[in-house]
């Protein structure tokens, strides 16, 4: 009889849960469940009253609504029978972070702070901790705190430390009553599994846990006198490794589900990092694309080498006994999807369409692609896009080549700052809505002068999520042998052109001379940035 | 009874003649012909084979016919009876040259070279001598010529020297046969007063005639040995100051202008210089912009300078006694058009009301206004545009705005220039179809920081030659007399806003920035180009 796991995947706006084969990977089933509440931008639900500008909540209630009916939905869909489920696991964004009570208990659940935006979720995209965040870095590079290379230099406000210090600092009430302060991604397993886990993915990249250990006492004394005992007291809880039994599932939790009380939980897990087993990109040197609006990079290594301006490298991040290092792009997707619906009266197939048949270079342009800012590797989301060498012949479509190939040249630079490192990449594998883009993986291959591989499955967050379940019931001895026969990738679909890898070779060293002057040596981008501000201001 | 003169502007596809009253410059009667053969850029009309690129010729036919047609017509649209015209002068585009006979015959007119594109006139825009002009430059460095400096420093292609070379090294037995190398602007006055003359503006700016000569023999001879005698052949003629009376209208020409026989015939002038009359502005530091598709600068000055990277310096060029300086930007109104027809779904119209309403640097971007190349203070036409600043959030209209402000940013780039060089600019005045966009003239005088004027005529190098007409036929003893009653000027119409002035100083120093570095510290852009053209050859 055929066993089967569930993969749950957290987006930004929806949870999607997928049954999925333990024996090769087959996904059987599918459902998605859209949050009632969204993204919380502009006012509080339960009080209407407005936040401020840069503010981003959930509401914890909607995690919930997924396993009650996007989990039992797609066991439906999948036509197997709940009892041959044997395990389920979860994967969130990150870093999306909530206050709770020692039980577990959301405070935006308790009578007493059920007004208070600071009682929410923080979701990954809440930045108004960005001068929180600022003095964090200011003072761990003043008092050469060890781990902060371990972070490209730069701990960013969307993390942790920045959004609990936000937190004490504006409402010093809700922080009083925060007993734990933790990961939706973690959260959400406690929910099915009734016990408190911290899972070595989100401690390592968004809670500067490193060497066994958080930011000392004196540290965050440092930071402010009432931070000082936060790790102690609300991040207390040992790590687990990715693909650890978390615990059983609840009779409560089996009741929503409709799944059998007691099958294994695995550990919580991040949507960028679950995706490498589903590619099977788990070995040594193998770097993950995950390519959307924004593309998140992650490898895996035996090295722990200091890799400038990369988000994060954590000893067992992505797959346990190897130290996964992540990466990323903040801008990729949506900058095609800004020119196209905001500068331009072309669709994608029609700028495609023309861009592909024209020879790599003919458009004479260069651009940087840091329209939303530049994450790896000069981490500085103040940058923002130039675009060089237009002429009165410039056409629509070659602006947009240029920019896709701009966000080419982006992970070029991200390649070749790893292995300048010393850290090196020996395959590429995409994953996210823009694999199916032959345009774009074209570009990719001929702009890093490499094969690129493609992950098979259409919803892998979820199906690396049903591996780690699988590792976790005990169907496979670890996470890379359960990815070895349930994920699924397809080698070197895309092969460099050498003629056109040539011409990039050339534009990507003009690229470079750009990176570097407007990234590094000259401020005229943050300037502007200062003088828009002003003007839109007075 | 009140006397009148014809003013006839010969520009690239039509030549339009006006008719102006000598006592006040009322512009009276007017009458547009658009040449037959327009430009002459795909294949000579008289055979059909195909002409190279960047090749632009004219049939000097059309210009007749302007002649023929348009002035008669003006005369019938005035409702004067053609006895009361007592003059008649011309401008034209510049350098647009011809291969005629001793006697003015074209060459092209002739039947043994009715047929050979080398006989026909090249246009101004015609660009397949630049191998011919970096030799010139080249050898005019090498040997020290003291005329190189008058000139920023580079020859162009466009002029009379690169396109002379061009023919003797393409077409020898053309240039055998050539006794006369002749503007067109000098050409025309040829067919109306039967007598060779060569005006002071075109002998300067196009035709390297300095301090009483044109380049020594030596220069010339190691150029090509056949060459050595080109300027004491060719050019022979001696040089006419503007305003002058170059003859009395032939029969012939009366008959084609049903204008009366004997009547004053100016020496020749070129479109831009002429219209510094008709706007008021021929006084030490006046600067006229002729703001269209490109933009020309012209302003007179007491002080002979050299200003690194202008068009040329020229005495008695603009006007009689003064140094005539002449600097320019290749793009200008093409830049907003090419924005606007090729990357835009929005009309200018609808762009400008937005840009109107934003204040300045709320974009957060600056732009290099070379989509076109730069012409004054770089001289290099193998740069292009830059856009930086761009984010997710920038539309269509802050584009547009930062593409206006660029010209801006360019045209004060030149102000400064002239005025570090010694040469101080007293007042601006607009001409050309810019001066009547509003959101263009108020971006210029806030980046400037300057107050603009603005010329009031509608077709104001038309009535810069009737100008030059009454001087000739003596109604006035000078063209600055002739001027300060028949040209028209709106003093200060635009002046800047101080808020918005000290914003634009701010962008105006990130322009320089990208100015200098892409200008002159780096070769990306011309690394740029030069990989287009291999990968559009390839």
């Amino acid at each position: 009889m055929p066993q089967y796991v569930i993969g749950v995947d957290y987006g930004t706006l929806s949870g999607r849960a997928v049954v999925v084969r333990v024996g090769d990977g087959a996904e059987v089933g599918t459902a998605v469940h859209e949050y009632r509440h969204g993204v919380i931008e502009r006012t509080l639900p339960a009080t209407g009253q407005p936040l401020e500008p840069d503010w981003a909540l959930q509401d914890p209630e909607d995690y919930l609504d997924v396993l009650r009916i996007a989990v039992p939905a797609a066991v439906v869909a999948a036509a197997v029978d709940p009892s041959e489920v044997i395990g389920i696991a979860t994967d969130f964004t990150a870093c999306t972070v909530l206050p709770t009570l020692a039980d577990g208990t959301p405070l935006c659940r308790t009578p007493a702070f059920d007004t208070r935006p600071h009682a929410y979720v923080k979701l990954w995209k809440h930045h108004a901790a960005q001068p929180q965040a600022d003095r964090i870095n200011e003072l761990a590079h003043r008092r050469g705190e060890p781990w902060i290379d371990r972070y490209g230099g730069k701990i960013s406000s969307e993390w942790q430390f920045a959004k609990a210090l936000q937190l004490l600092e504006e409402d010093p009430e809700v922080y009083a009553a925060t007993e734990r302060w933790i990961e939706a991604a973690d959260w959400i397993i406690w929910q099915l599994c009734g016990r408190e886990t911290r899972n070595a993915c989100t401690a390592g990249y968004k809670g500067i846990h490193q060497d066994g250990g958080y930011p000392s006492k004196e540290y965050l004394a440092e930071l402010h006198p009432e931070f000082a005992d936060f790790a102690d007291t609300r991040l207390t809880h040992p790590i687990s490794a990715l693909g650890d039994r978390a615990g059983g599932l609840t009779a409560r939790a089996a009741e929503w589900t409709g799944l059998p009380e007691g099958i294994a939980v695995a550990v919580g897990n991040v949507d960028a990092h679950v995706t490498a087993p589903a590619a099977r990109a788990v070995g040594e040197g193998q770097m993950l694309l995950v390519m959307g609006t924004s593309t998140c990079h992650v490898m895996s290594s035996s090295a722990l080498t200091a890799v400038p301006g990369i988000c994060g490298v954590v000893d067992g991040g992505i797959i346990a006994g190897l130290y996964g290092y992540e990466a990323g792009q903040s801008g990729v997707g949506d900058i095609f999807g800004w020119y196209v619906d905001s500068l331009g009266d072309e669709t994608h197939e029609s700028l495609s369409a023309q861009a592909a048949e024209q020879p790599a270079g003919a458009h004479g342009l260069v651009a940087l692609d840091w329209q939303s800012g530049n994450r790896s590797v000069l981490v500085d989301h103040h940058l923002s896009g130039v675009i060089a060498g237009l002429t009165l012949a410039t056409r629509p479509f070659e602006i947009y080549k240029s920019l896709i190939e701009a966000t080419a040249y982006g992970t070029r630079k991200i390649v070749e700052t790893f292995e300048a490192a010393g850290v090196t990449v020996t395959e590429l594998v995409a994953a996210g809505g823009l694999k199916r883009n032959t345009l774009v993986m074209q570009i990719y291959a001929d702009v890093l002068g490499r094969p690129f591989s493609v992950a098979t499955s259409e919803q892998a967050p979820a199906l690396g999520s049903a591996i780690h379940a699988a590792v976790a019931a005990g169907a496979y001895p670890s996470v890379a042998d359960a990815a070895s026969v349930m994920g699924r990738v397809e080698r070197d679909v895309y092969q460099p052109r050498p003629a056109d890898a040539a011409v990039y070779d050339r534009l990507y060293a003009e690229y470079s001379a750009l990176h570097d002057w407007f990234g590094l040596q000259n401020e005229t981008l943050h300037r502007l940035r200062a003088i828009r501000n002003e003007a839109l201001k007075g």
